[in-house]
């Protein structure tokens, strides 16, 4: 018997869950359209819900998460401010054809650096409600997302760009003229991070990627890693600077272990949280609610 | 009476002065193509020093520094270590096709940070020319030097992209989305330098310039000032930290001028050199290696 069916639905992913009366997972899809594809299909975000998971509809409440919410999404919601745990977000779920929407966070709206967030917040939850504790949470991605949580809540938490900005460094700068594609190594990310954790203005930094590769020093399928494990070992020692508490990392493979090997060569162990974090937040803020 | 010819031979620039007996000039041309258009030309690089300045060849030594002598350029020539002064590169021309080529530097070529620069070294050695004595020089560009001189000599310097991977940021990353054109701010400027200076990743703070923007607390025609001032801010916060001797700016118009307003805003003093450093440093070059 189903008793929820919770949807993931990001910028360009779609996974949702057929869940049983204990939350427990009765069936999975892992490949849906992102808001983006859905948005563009005949029928839109519907079309895009009935082509991926029709099956299920009708038989248990639906709830989603993520940029579905957002200006692009199927309905704007708006977003709830700081601390926030999941019955503040279960008290503030939307109602939309059907569906109950799940919003998004906004730290420090009137302060210096404002940022927000759709989706990751409930993997927060998900992990907080699994008695995950307090501390500090990344989650790695395009746009990673550091947050910060104590007793229960989610206090305050960024936005680093170091994805899309080691892409457009790899595409549109002179930094990718001599990058040759390769096998993933390991060393070189190593050796980036090194030079990510270093004094001196980044932008800096990142032109070694180009010198020590002209001074045969860097060999060429070797300067992508390089140049990742520099952005991250950036990221990462400045992030984690003054922290204290447990650090946990939410993701899944290759990237979620790049980042945990950047903690190791920094000094710093990070864990890294068990798989199905969003669908158990689903699941909280459901049964919160009175989905389930 | 023409006593030396002296070019200033960049990437996408070609400056070329035809000075007198006491270093004074005659005529200028300024708007040349550069290595990148010259080595494109059916007849190369002959033909642009041609098309450029062949009413004045023959009368006089031609001197040249800048790209032109790198693996793109007309003759590529081994990079100089440090300490490095007018003497050393003046005893290092080299002659091809009847010309007097000036050599590159490079940085801790064996170290963790190597770098390496092509022309610049000439602008700061025509700066200590001139009395300009030590400290530190900072070079606004695509890619800026920074670059330290102690006792007549360089010692030491850094290349930073600030200025490339500003375009990369706005052409190819999700903060050029809400980018409108529009008059120039010194307001967003300076703000965008506040966060620069600040602690924090700095692929974490760029975001600002989209939250923001969202918020409706940044223009959409003052995001780009704001961006450019964030990563300049940095550049000079990280890298002038612990400076305490004299700042010089070698550079013209706007992008000097940015600079030096971002050093105001850090609370540092930094001064212009007067122009003309290029063919400065040409001249007491050409003049110690016996040309003129």
């Amino acid at each position: 018997m189903t008793a929820l069916i919770g949807i993931d639905w990001g910028t360009t992913s779609f996974r949702a869950w057929r869940m049983g009366p204990g939350g427990e997972v009765l069936d999975t899809v892992g490949d849906g359209p992102g808001i983006l594809s859905a948005a563009a299909l005949p029928g839109g975000f519907a079309q895009a819900l009935q082509d991926g998971i029709g099956g299920w509809l009708g038989t248990a409440p639906v709830i989603a998460s993520g940029m579905i919410t957002s200006r692009n999404g199927w309905v704007e919601t708006p977003y709830l401010p700081l601390p926030l745990d999941a019955s503040a977000l279960a008290g503030s779920l939307t109602r939309h054809e059907g569906m109950h929407f799940v919003t998004g966070a906004v730290s420090d709206p009137d302060g210096p650096a404002p940022d927000v967030m759709r989706g990751e917040e409930t993997e927060i939850i998900g992990h907080l409600a699994g008695g995950g504790g307090d501390g500090l949470f990344v989650l790695p991605g395009t746009h990673s997302k550091w947050a910060w949580a104590r007793d229960g809540r989610l206090t305050a938490f960024r936005t680093v760009m170091t994805g899309e900005v080691f892409a457009a460094l790899r595409d549109h700068t002179i930094l990718g003229r001599l990058i040759r594609p390769g096998g993933s190594s390991d060393d070189a990310f190593r050796r980036g991070v090194e030079a990510g954790r270093q004094e001196g203005p980044l932008l800096g930094r990142i032109f070694r990627a180009r010198t020590l590769a002209l001074m045969d020093r860097l060999a060429p399928d070797h300067i992508s890693d390089y140049l990742s494990g520099l952005l991250i070992g950036d990221e990462v020692a400045q992030g984690a600077r003054d922290v204290t508490g447990p650090i946990t990392i939410i993701g899944r493979g290759d990237l979620a272990a790049r980042y945990r090997m950047a903690f190791d060569v920094l000094g710093m162990t990070a864990d890294t949280a068990p798989p199905g974090m969003a669908r158990r937040g689903l699941w909280d803020i459901a049964r919160l609610g009175g989905l389930v």
